[in-house]
């Protein structure tokens, strides 16, 4: 569906510059000021859109286009106006302002829909402030209570709920699980893939699930110089083939799984003492639950292996553990018939990172749509997406969101 | 030689009250109040057992005993009363009491020898104060001039020569080079070879030659989750590549050396973020220079070759490097032969660890004795030797000392 990249263009520099930052990018936390001035602006083009505006008790905002049928459970798309702490100035903006973008073109073209459309911006979604992310979305989702979520703190001890009442966002408007017909959202990718690939558009199939695992090898500290190599218990040497291993065991299960080791600490971490003991951890993503297992069984086996071998203590603990989402093939049919319709190439892919199309996952089909970033940079001011991509993306979504409008 | 055994432990026992720690160890830094006693302890029981006490420049205290040839330079033994903070009984004081014990026992015997005999405490030996070790042999060796020792400032700002003055062992003898007949050392062996194997007494032959060497991968930071693993350039993968090829290496050169990556860091180390930049110390020992030249190659093609496995920049540093040592046979065949008129098992081996001996070396014969060591402690409090091993120990110094101070 046509849209008017102009005008979108004009949305997205105009909300950038609320919370930008000399290096060109934005600092937009979550119920700070420069929040409030972006709600307050989303809340003023809703209205010259027509929209109606309501606020939740956590404080995402809803956007409603009636439709044919006003008890129709909406067409719902969106994402989130925060950022994290000197952010780029597409991640979350550009989901609201090309739903904005989408309803406007609606507009242009008098096209009325079956279902009335709502476009939503949630409330700290990068948990960058209020170290829970995605909470207003977990909150509407049923999964989390509305008054834990209203006392989580920042680090100078400020409550979400007493910053909500601040800005003037505490709404009225219940909290908790509604009938939603769909939910969208897109969102530049945060990922080299497209960009490296030439694809114009990624069609967001699920989200990866998530493994955080530690491990930690107990030797024994000796003077580097003194200890022959075979009375060694070097826990640095146990921790580095398991390392080697965990690079290794994508090749091995031969699909998109992920595996890195992020974290490293030696103890004494000194240059002429025998490690005593090393913690490390491994983080890997995949979107089958069966892959994710024999990720896991891998990389214990690796540990296992370098323990005995170096003769070394182990200990292992999976702190979090997240399961694969597959994202409901109606949401993403749309999304991948709009891509057709456009000419636009494509490529279904799994999402590494959480959004708020997880939680909305749980009460109605969702689905995503990612745009090419730069080198896929990320949470960082020099994110980069060029202009004909995020028409594209928006021409996607406007497509997409008017079929999940008509659907019956 | 025969010596005394119980005055030789009631002498160590004695020593080890000055500066004893409630963990059963000694605190005894140089040039402390306590470091003061334990000086004046020595000189009290060096002048009891007929012996004449100059000080030098540094500090360090040489207690001679007459040969019937006045002139000839003397047969020295001796090694230093500081330990490092909480630092066991033995490392350094058994190295003088020992010798000390060797003289008493000349005297009970009535033996006189054609050289002079010294037995010497050498100042700031561990460096734990005044942060350069060996200083004052250095200075002694005329390796270092007086003047930069004594601007040597300890972690309060406090200087070496202050100190020196403080204590009352600032002394008039110049500390230069003289000439020396020989020097022996004996010291614990601070590596757990002698006791794993159940040998009696190590004849130390050298101290191995050092590198220290910073490797430092440069890859790029990106997001663990969003990136595949084919477009990764992970630095911590490419550091266990090298880390795991460093423990081999010594099986490749199939000799004594020893090879510890010690000590890594890496940036950002957070668990979900790829590592962008990963240093890490390698630090390998071997008494064959060519060895070490050998190592230094095979360390720089294994982190070469993970640079470019994994597309990485690499630097590398060596910031310390020293050559090996090897003893002069005279001094080691005085060992040698005190071991076998004994009857004690010996071991020819490398020291792994400076020692004054080090510096000695550069103007007489010099030669270390290693006593076993349980566990291999080291700078610890709960480093430990039995006391009929240091009663062994002792009587081969004894009979060395006696042959090197008759040699013609």
């Amino acid at each position: 569906m046509q849209i008017d990249a102009g005008r979108l263009r004009k949305s997205v520099e105009e909300m950038a510059r609320v919370g930008a930052t000399p290096g060109g990018g934005v600092h937009r936390l979550a119920l700070s000021d420069a929040d409030k001035e972006a709600r307050d602006l989303f809340g003023a083009w809703a209205k010259e859109a027509g929209l109606s505006l309501t606020v939740d008790e956590m404080g995402s905002m809803f956007a409603r286009r009636e439709g044919e049928e006003k008890d129709a459970p909406p067409a719902a798309a969106g994402s989130h106006l925060d950022t994290v702490p000197n952010g780029g100035r597409f991640d979350g903006a550009y989901g609201v302002l090309a739903a904005l973008e989408a309803v406007r073109s609606l507009n242009d073209q008098n096209i009325t829909t079956r279902r009335p459309i709502e476009i939503i911006n949630w409330t700290n979604e990068e948990g960058a402030r209020f170290p829970i992310s995605m909470i207003a979305s977990s909150v509407f989702a049923g999964l989390r209570e509305l008054d834990v979520a209203y006392e989580a703190c920042d680090s100078d001890g400020k409550r979400f709920v007493d910053e909500l009442e601040r800005i003037g966002y505490r709404g009225d408007v219940p909290c908790k699980p509604r009938p939603l017909g769909s939910f969208l959202e897109i969102h530049v990718e945060q990922g080299p893939v497209l960009i490296t690939e030439g694809t114009q558009i990624g069609v967001v199939e699920g989200i990866r699930g998530l493994r955080w695992m530690r491990f930690t090898f107990h030797g024994v500290r000796d003077h580097a110089g003194p200890t022959p190599m075979d009375m060694r218990r070097d826990a640095l040497v146990g921790a580095a083939k398991v390392i080697t291993a965990v690079r290794e065991i994508p090749r091995r299960t031969g699909t998109e799984l992920v595996t890195t080791v992020g974290e490293i600490h030696c103890a004494p971490n000194v240059v002429n003492v025998i490690p005593e003991r090393v913690s490390f951890t491994v983080d890997f993503r995949d979107i089958d639950p069966k892959i994710l297992a024999q990720a896991e069984t891998l990389v214990r086996e690796a540990a296992k292996k370098a323990a005995e071998g170096e003769n070394l203590g182990l200990d292992v603990d999976t702190f979090t553990a997240t399961e694969p989402l597959a994202f409901d093939p109606i949401a993403i049919s749309a999304v991948e018939n709009a891509c057709t319709a456009a000419g636009f190439s494509y490529k279904k892919m799994a999402s590494a990172a959480g959004h708020d199309a997880h939680h909305l996952a749980e009460i109605c089909p969702a689905s995503m749509i990612f745009v090419p970033s730069e080198g896929g940079k990320s949470h960082a001011e020099d994110e980069r997406t060029g202009w004909e991509d995020l028409a594209r993306g928006a021409e996607v979504l406007a497509g997409a969101l008017l079929a999940l409008a008509n659907r019956p």
